[in-house]
Order: structure tokens, then sequence, then C-alpha cells
């Protein structure tokens, strides 16, 4: 994935009519997409998965001989679309398994918003009206390549715990892959040029999601995000830019990446900041589980028993007994919960799952009854 | 129960030394006065009993011949304790069944702060340090008689639901049998003589406990509390004046007795006043059980939800708690659970009677974490 010097993307052959591709499926079976606990991460089983649910790492790329998306008229989209399903969709690229492409002009909102709502396109992506797409790999949902974007691809690997070095040598992988069919728009001054200022140089973002209710309850939470700010990372929540913090979920990313390499963006990133925050939230669970037990307690039974009786629920709350849920199951209680089954609920109670889920329409009165619904069959088994 | 001229109020033969009477027990068996379901308003079953919990009649009666409790010397309190005792501790006067007399001062802090929990004496009887007790009938509780509280006796009729006239009935026949025995301080000018104004005249304040969720949960508590003041009514929380409404249990009063004669008083109270307050909350809760249906059950189900899950309680949470739970029996929610064992819960949790089951003193931090155990006992069973 190193430089070359800029070229044309080649010939991409078209497929569909103006940058409208139907969905088109690789490997054997159906996509399980869409179920709610398809996706690798939300297995729950990756390293420090105690404290970390995901690592991910985002590749920011664009094709030499095109400009930036914001520049481009209508059929500069289409064509790039093009170019990028022709390079990006190719079976080196996704040889571990299936691919899904998904044009999102041809897919309807509540879909896409549940692609928002699984961390496969950002909002901006599922908001555009412009000819624009994503491939996913299916079943495991790991790797997604966003097109037409804020830059022509956005490769984004996310895999369960903290992984970051698994997650790179992935979107390396697709990177050199994807790089050798076709020219990247590179300054051997600048490194990957990128639309955002931001990425320009190795166009690439880590982050990881991490699960801090222990340093919640114990009120420690706004020294660490003072200590990550000084350390210039961004915290964000758990939808990203603009996002609350719900649920105790926080990204944690950095912020810049020109004149620095990949190794040492990673290193700082997996081997100290990451493990320190882990440590800290490990040392007030601790602290909750020996020296203020009964608060703990208290706390996590009442999140179950809201989670159990309630008949309106709204996200927030949701996603706030969940995060308590989640705690006590990383602390030995409720044995007969387990942190994919809490994922999954996480995202299963999301807006646009729950109306899928339903098979219809569902206003937001509508929607807290159904999510109430849901956690109740859940929790009451 | 009408006035005669002040004369001595005879010769009470003195029991125990300086005011200090053992407990006395009259009746058959152990006095079941502890006993959190004990008392016959706890058990839920009176008239309109889904809105009223209880009917009560306070009597303000002070003997002739002796100062107001507030001008006397101990000595003198002691002369009227020996007195009420000789006379109104008299068979004729208890003939339904059992008493005890309490020595206030012979009591610990604990066992009186039960009894102000139980409605029996109020928290300044329970405060004092003078000459001073309390007659309980038992196991009923419906009698009980202050002696050397603000007057001389308080007597005191409480009735489960909306019971005023039998309350009153008995607190007349109580009144009358005490009268036949000792001399009140009457004027036939001013009625029976009392140490605050108000009290002047007929000495009757009569009050009902009502539940008012319905009311509370639909918004329309406030405009019902601005209508009872407008009608001269005093609207208390459930320990009385100065009180908080926690539970959403209101005990509603009347202000003035100069000038106006019990019946007046009581037909004003018990078939107007009291019916329309009972009327809005019955129809408030048709309203949310027909058109906010789920709203309700939400807040029905998540108390449950809380008191069948917490490790630490505030006692006003676990009113509040329990107070969705009472509406929820009374709409034919909770099979399992009844209004008797409503109320007895409503007792046990608070303070002094955690306390006592807890068979030691129990601080803040303490009481939380017995009356969450009591209430979990409770509801997870």
């Amino acid at each position: 994935m190193k430089g070359r010097a800029p070229q044309d993307p080649g010939d991409p052959r078209p497929e569909g009519g103006e940058g409208r591709a139907s969905r088109r499926v690789t490997g054997a079976g159906e996509p399980t997409l869409w179920n709610a606990g398809g996706a690798e991460w939300l297995k729950g089983d990756g390293p420090s998965s105690d404290v970390v649910l995901s690592s991910r790492v985002r590749l920011a790329r664009n094709f030499a001989g095109f400009r930036f998306v914001a520049r481009c008229t209508k059929e500069e989209r289409s064509q790039i679309a093009r170019a990028a399903k022709a390079h990006a969709l190719s079976g080196e690229v996704w040889h571990a398994g299936g691919v899904i492409w998904i044009d999102l002009n041809d897919t309807p909102e509540i879909e896409r918003q549940v692609l928002v709502e699984r961390h496969l396109i950002s909002q901006q992506h599922a908001k555009g009206s412009e000819p624009r797409g994503v491939a996913i790999s299916v079943p495991d949902e790991r790797l997604s390549i966003m097109v037409n974007e804020e830059d022509h691809l956005r490769i984004q690997v996310i895999r369960a715990g903290l992984a970051l070095e698994h997650a790179f040598a992935q979107s390396s992988q697709v990177d050199d892959a994807v790089e050798a069919r076709a020219d990247y728009a590179f300054s051997s001054r600048w490194g990957y040029l990128t639309a955002c200022p931001t990425n320009v140089g190795t166009g690439i973002r880590v982050s990881v999601m991490l699960h801090l209710p222990g340093l919640k309850l114990t009120g420690e939470i706004e020294k660490v995000k003072r200590a990550a700010g000084a350390m210039n990372l961004a915290i964000r929540g758990f939808y990203g830019e603009g996002s609350e913090a719900i649920g105790d979920l926080f990204q944690v990313s950095n912020q810049t990446t020109l004149g620095k390499c990949e190794k040492d963006i990673l290193a700082a990133f997996e081997r100290e900041v990451i493990p320190r925050v882990i440590e800290y939230e490990r040392v007030a669970r601790r602290t909750l589980m020996e020296k203020r037990r009964l608060y703990l307690e208290d706390q996590l039974f009442r999140a179950v028993g809201a989670l159990s009786n309630a008949r309106l629920m709204k996200s927030d709350e949701a996603m706030q007994a969940l995060s308590m849920v989640r705690l006590g199951v990383c602390l030995g209680f409720f044995p007969r919960m387990n942190l994919a089954r809490v994922h999954e609920l996480m995202l299963q109670t999301q807006p646009a799952h729950l109306q899928r889920l339903a098979r219809k329409e569902l206003d937001q009165a509508e929607r807290r009854v159904e999510r109430a619904r849901v956690l109740r069959e859940a929790f009451s088994a």
C-alpha cells in the first residue's frame, strides 16, 4: 500500500445503469447481514472483550484521475462507483468469504439506517442522494468499503475486542489488492491524498469502542476523558462524531495522521493508550466489587428490573440498562446472559433495527413499546 | 359529650410512681400492636378502599381543674396522667377489647417512632420528655388516647376506608364514657376548651387518608389540591403536618372547628367533599386504563421491577413504588398481591419498623439495604 505515481484508475466495466447496481452476492448461502447478532465483532469474544467491544481501522483512499467526491458531477460519481465496484469487489479483495454490494440510492431509508446502526456506513453516507454504495463482507461484516462517501473509498475493518493489528493487517491486504488493480491519488511529499486534510498522509484512522461503566459508576470517567483529550485522542459516543456517549460506550480514536506512519499510530494506540484505559476500568470494577458491592449490585439488578418490566423504553435508557447488564456479565452476574446477546440487543433496540424486526414503520412512541417488548422477552426468559 | 360546668376531675388512683406506669395489658392474649399488619385500618377492606386508606376522628379534651399541658409543672403532668389513666383506661371506655398503656418516658426511641409510623402518636408526643403516654386498643389499633400531648387527652379513632361516621360514633362513645367519670374544661359560650384556639369548640378534627396515584399520573393533582385549599381543607402528607406527600398519599382534613357542630363537619366531609375527590381519582384511573394503558402499565410494572430487584432503596422511592403496586392491585393487576400486604409493607419499610424487624439500630445506609431486602422478598415470591 505504498506510493506509486498517480495514473488512471483503469477501465472499470460498468455494471447496472447509471451507478445503480443491483445487490450482488458472492459466496455461498444467504447473507446474514440483517441478523442483529450476525457481525463478528458482536460476538464479544475478542481480546480484552470485558472492556473493548471492537477495534476499527479505516483507510481513506481516492482514485487518481478523479476529483474528490464533493467536487464531482453526478456522472463522475457514477464513474467512480463503477471503478470502485470493478476494483474493490474482485475475488482477490474479498477472498475470505461472500460480499454484498449495496447501492444506497436504491435502498430504503430504514435499511440504510440499519447499516448506520451496524457501523457499516456513516450517517452522512446514508443521507446522501448521489450515486454511492457500500460493499460488505458477509456474514462476518468485518470488512466494508464505502464508495463515494467523503473519499472515493473508505476501507473499514472492524474486529471484536482489542485487535487493531489484525484489523490493520486485513485493511492493508484489501488496500494492496485494490491498489494492484487501480491507482490511488498519492503524493510522494504528502502521501495519500484525501478530501479532508486531517486524513492526508497515511489516510488511516484507528479507533476502539470501549465500555467504561466502572469509571462511570465511580465518577472517574471525566478524569479519563480529560487525560485522553490531553493526549490528542478524540472521544466520541457509540455512533461516532456528534453522538452522545450512550450506554457508557466511548469510541476513542487518534486525531491526526499527517507525518506519522501507521506503525507508530498503532503501537501507541494498542500497546500504550488503550491498555492504560482498560486497566483504569478494571481497577474501577474491582473497587466496585470489593468496596461498593451493594451499590454495584443495586445498579445491575435495577437495570434488569427495568428491562424485564418496562412497557415503554427510550433508546438511551435501554442502552444504559444494557450497559449495566454487560458489566454484570463481565463480573460473573447473570449466568444466563452473555456478551453476544447483550450486543445483539444493543443493536436490535436501535430505531431502524426495531422497525425492520416489526416489518413496518414505527414512530417514536411505537418504537418505545416495541423496544420494551423485545427487551422484556429477552430478560423475562 | 355535651357541656357540663367545670369541676375537679375526681381523685384518680395513682398507678406506678411519678407518672411512670408499667405497660398494662387488658384483654386476652398478647397484643399484636407490633405486627406491621395488625391494625384494622391496614386491612384495606373498608368502604371506598380503592381510594381511601383510612378515616380518622380526633377529639381534643382537657380536664377541668388543670392548666393546659404547656403551662404545667412536671408534677401537674403526672397528676393529669394519673387522672387520664384512672378515667380513660376503664372498662367502660375500652369495652370492645384489650388496651395497652404505654408510658412514653419509659419507652425506647425506636418503639416511640414505631408508634408515630403507625399514626398512633404524634411526632411531638414521641419527642417530649415530660410525663406522658398513650393508651391503645389492641389488636385492632382503632382507638388511641394520647395523654399530655398538646391537650390533656387526644382521643383518636382510625377506621379502614371511608368510615367517618363509624369513627365519630366510636370516639363519641369513648368521649361520653370518660366524661361520665371526669369533668372536661368546657365553656357554655366557647364549647370545649383546647390549648390551640383552632380546636376550641367541638374540639373535633376529622381527616381521611387518600391514595391519589391516578390524579398524580394524569397531572391533575395540583388542580385538586388548589380546589381543596379553596374549600379551606388542609392537605398534608402521610405523616401529617409538615410531611411531604410520599407515595401519592394525602391526608385531607378540615381546618376549623369553632362555631360548627360535629354533624355539619362530618356531613360536608363524608358526603360531599371526599366523594368528589374519590370520583376525580376514579375518573383519572379509568382514563389511564382506557386511554393511556401502556403508560400506566409501564409505571406499574417498573415499580415491581424496582421492588423486586433493588439492593438499596430510600424510603420515598419505596413508598412511591408501593403506591404504584397499590394502584395496580385496585385495577386488577398483580393477582398475588393485595391491599393488606401493600399497607403492611408501607409501614414495615419505615425506619423504626425496619429497625424493630432487624432487632438492632440501623443507620440510614443500613436501612436502605434492609428496606430493599424486605421488599425484594415480598415481590420476588
